[in-house]
């Protein structure tokens, strides 16, 4: 089987197990796990931040962090396409009362006017909007990962109109990677950040909310609340640091892995390999002879298994546990399916 | 004082007053008010639809419709410019726990395409999409109409993906005068619609929600836990009865008025009159020597009252209350200090 | 018919109609409807606080208060049987995002040591107790007054705990008439109070939050998100202002007609007339040949509607529209069943 | 140390470190990780339901129980002092728009009469309860177990209602060893039980929801809701079977412990060993010289762990890190402290 459905289906490495079975623990919702402790310290100060909390998943750390920025009735702008707003089944209006106003965007790419220009501030009949939300890279946008200039633009604009902002940074370590952004120079730009080490990090559990020490304060109540809070859950985190000492500089061989796959299918004309920037590789199959469950099923049967995203959208994701010669094994039952 | 504001701020008239002063009265929450209940009844009929609803507030129509069709957790599409997502301080993401993905346009066109390609259907890891909203007539949309064709496309969209489609319809009325459509015309393609007396109809209080038996059954309770059943409510009910008998056809009139003041503001460049439809006057006060707020302030201190409605976006109303010299007045204030 | 179902179903008397039909009305929303902002000064000055604001139905004026006092995720304390908890349809924790924590007490008698002792301090791993919410006088508690001195030891021990105090006051007027309570002293020890007027009062529609100005500012936001922001509600105001300078000291003749009727019903071992107050008679079915819903429907064929409250509970209100033959009717009627 | 805070302190044992060190482990949201797959078909067979859902705490798993059985807007009947109202943050209101009615009771002894008498029936004004919740073990009721006769009564009540019933099965382990009854008979009363790995048994991390096929599918949309979506969770799976298969029956090694530790302390009065029958040891201390917060404070800097539940109320939990001589130190430290 090649697994190509998400980098979250990594298996722990043998040295990744050996850090978990000698990990020591306590109980972390009291406060008494070193390694925990240790890990949230580390992952703060990579970011320059003061502060980090230990989630169970990126979609609680996500959502730990809207609430944090944008109160109950309050507005969170972010991309039609975004993590959080397409793929947390509506958790920040159910769980955090926030409203969503989005802007609709091809790729990763962000207009930062266009963003500005959706801002209500506050003094008008209109709901004030609290902050904005990007994601890094984008998911549906294929992995591409949006420039730092960009983002300091958006910094300004969000200053300018005293908003919070927020970033997905699920996947910032391949942002980080492709552009050689250093990944403070990333944390600088944000309020809050939900970094996640179970996906390309090959980790496997864990999310951290990254900011300041109020607002991480705030966090642990929330992530109580929601069911967040783990004992000695120091067996996840040893697994975290691991992945952080060991799986940052490496994820520049899925991202070469994933442009020869691109490579590889764009003569079936569903993926342009110049965009593939990361460890994702977006199929749009507007005109292919098969929709994207379709795909997938039929991918499956000869043993790879992609994932459906939307009727005509599959994605293929590159990671630890993926090859040379599961990126040729792709690139052959692919093409036989769409030729 | 010309008041522009809004046409919220109509007072009754001596006939309207009369209705109210001999309006048969009963306990509406038990179901007992004559008034209330020929009236619901009259206006359901009016847009062919099975039931409907009185409530206090246009908001409170729009927000019992949204969760009658979306359940909590689920998704609305809608334009980022709608009241439902813009005006009503957040009430759907935290009254109704329904999450909000939204599409940018300019004025009240719809590119039904384009939201077709928003739609997440089931069977995704994305939430699924539940319904869609539009406003017609559209208020920062400028009260632009939106052309009944291309409303018959979005319900076969709709139909296709078994979406919910609802029509925030609190200047419906103005869109029927305006473009000759007849109401039932409008309510044959939405499963609910928010109509409003209180706007250009010119009652002092009251909207409607529109339905089948079934969902207006259980606006009802929405209504209760809102805190929008009321007791012997015939009374205003009566005032909108009237208004519906005597002031939908005069719409026109607001009209002629309004276009009439755009020709008159044309020359200052904030406004295009050929946009100008309906009763709602937008000026876009981008390049000009005042923003909204201070255009809105100055105005008022020489007896004209407008709408600041966005920093550089202003809205003039024309209603039953702006007569002739109203509008003459209006111009000549506006021009001083436009210019 | 005589309707004994709530004092809800009172009609407006011909004076009532007199003042709505003269009443001097604006744009409530804007804050322009002289009537309106009359009657909220009006009513806060009677409860000595600073401000008050207009509302559709006591369950919103209550909701608001609560969500002014209590924060998502914080606990409300209240009686199991209290309006606030039971018939207001859930709001609180849906609307709101508050908690409740109740206690279950017989009438409207309050053991304020019990209440002390259900309060979770902060600093503790339990959710903090932010407010305690009474009711006077107390609907399922058979129309009881809680006396002002159990009220002053309430007071301080919420001042101990720093909570804040809501008085769901939508007889409170009955509590003031039968217990010789100026308002002004209820007024004084509570936070935030719901009145209403379209219960024993007789006006068609209206229940105003009380409050300080801070709290009925962010109760204005509250209302618009909930639905209740009305435009000319002058109308209903006029009513409600009418009512109250003509209809409170009249109560003591509700009171002593709902006494007469206890005596008439007593023979049948269904209520205690000693513990008849106000103008509320409830009947304890328990060991009677009729459940409620029974005892109601076949009272409504003989012309005399009663409420069903509980399977075994129905309740007979006296109000403004119910007169001595009235009460010599439902005597009768209800005698035929119950014997 | 001797740490009594809570039986969550515990550290996995070797054996539990070697079956997480060799676990078999995929993507448990894809739900292709065998280890959790098993243990979740375990636990359901242990309790005789069909299906079950790993969650990553006890909160999370009681949270997502009350939204399987309580709709938005629903009514909930649980204790006052039951964790699911006192010690999850406002959860249930807050995320689920569960409106809770509380019964106050001394123990974990239920009053089943006082619960029916609580239930408000569908067809009346008031909110129909959907659903009551106990705790088995009781935490705040000093670890009692409620006996299986009457958990019976409240079955039946439950069905002649049509209500769902939910047990909060955190240390239902400790009911099964104390009281010698099978978790199949316990599980044969429930809609829904949360169970916990995490505490008594000594897994680091895990809880899991029990119920019927279609709950649990739904249980699975809301934990990803949640954020309690994780993917390689068999490492923590693994270490939950192990605790099944190896700390159930020593259970009554602490349950034995305690009851020393209470006949220990009982000179002191503030315990009545005759009521300590399983893990928890609660100290009420009304009389004694120091409150809750300053015992635990004192007898920290002494080496001895307890928990400060309220004001003067602390607690002792026994569990698989505490042996004689923890005992002994306890009794020792504390008869200092209190004498």
């Amino acid at each position: 089987m090649v697994d190509l459905r998400s980098d979250t289906v990594t298996r722990p490495t043998p040295g990744m197990r050996e850090a978990m079975a000698t990990a020591v623990v306590g109980d972390d919702v009291f406060g008494d796990d070193p390694t925990v402790n240790a890990l949230e310290q580390h992952v703060a100060q990579l970011f320059g931040h003061e502060a980090a909390l230990f989630c169970p998943s990126g979609t609680m750390a996500n959502q730990i962090a809207l609430q944090l920025i944008v109160p109950p009735g309050g507005e969170l702008l972010a991309g039609a396409d975004a993590h959080v707003v397409t793929y947390e089944l509506g958790g920040a209006a159910l769980l955090g009362g926030i409203s969503t106003r989005t802007w609709q965007a091809t790729g990763a790419a962000l207009n930062v006017d266009r963003i500005a220009g959706m801002i209500r501030p506050a003094g008008f009949p209109s709901v004030p909007t609290a902050a904005i939300a990007v994601e890094q890279t984008h998911n549906l946008g294929g992995g591409g990962a949006i420039p730092l200039a960009t983002l300091r633009d958006l910094r300004a604009i969000a200053d300018a109109h005293r908003l919070a902002l927020h970033c997905d940074g699920a996947r910032i370590w391949h942002a980080h990677v492709a552009d050689g952004v250093p990944l403070a120079s990333y944390g600088a730009l944000f309020d809050t950040l939900a970094v996640c080490l179970s996906k390309g990090l090959g980790a496997p559990v864990g999310s951290l909310v990254v900011g300041n020490r109020e607002r991480i304060a705030r966090a642990r109540v929330i992530r109580k609340r929601l069911g967040g809070g783990m004992r000695q859950v120091g067996i996840l985190a040893a697994a975290g640091r691991y992945a952080l000492d060991h799986h940052v500089d490496r994820l520049a061989e899925d991202h070469a892995r994933a442009r020869r796959l691109a490579e590889g299918l764009a003569p079936l004309g569903v993926v342009d390999p110049a965009k593939v920037r990361t460890n994702l590789v977006p199929l749009d199959l507007t005109k292919a002879p098969l929709d994207a469950p379709e795909l997938a099923a039929a991918a499956a049967r000869r043993g790879v298994l992609i994932a459906a995203m939307l009727p005509r959208l599959a994605r293929l994701v590159v990671h630890l546990d993926v090859d040379d010669a599961g990126v040729d094994e792709a690139i052959s039952v692919l093409t036989v399916l769409l030729a």
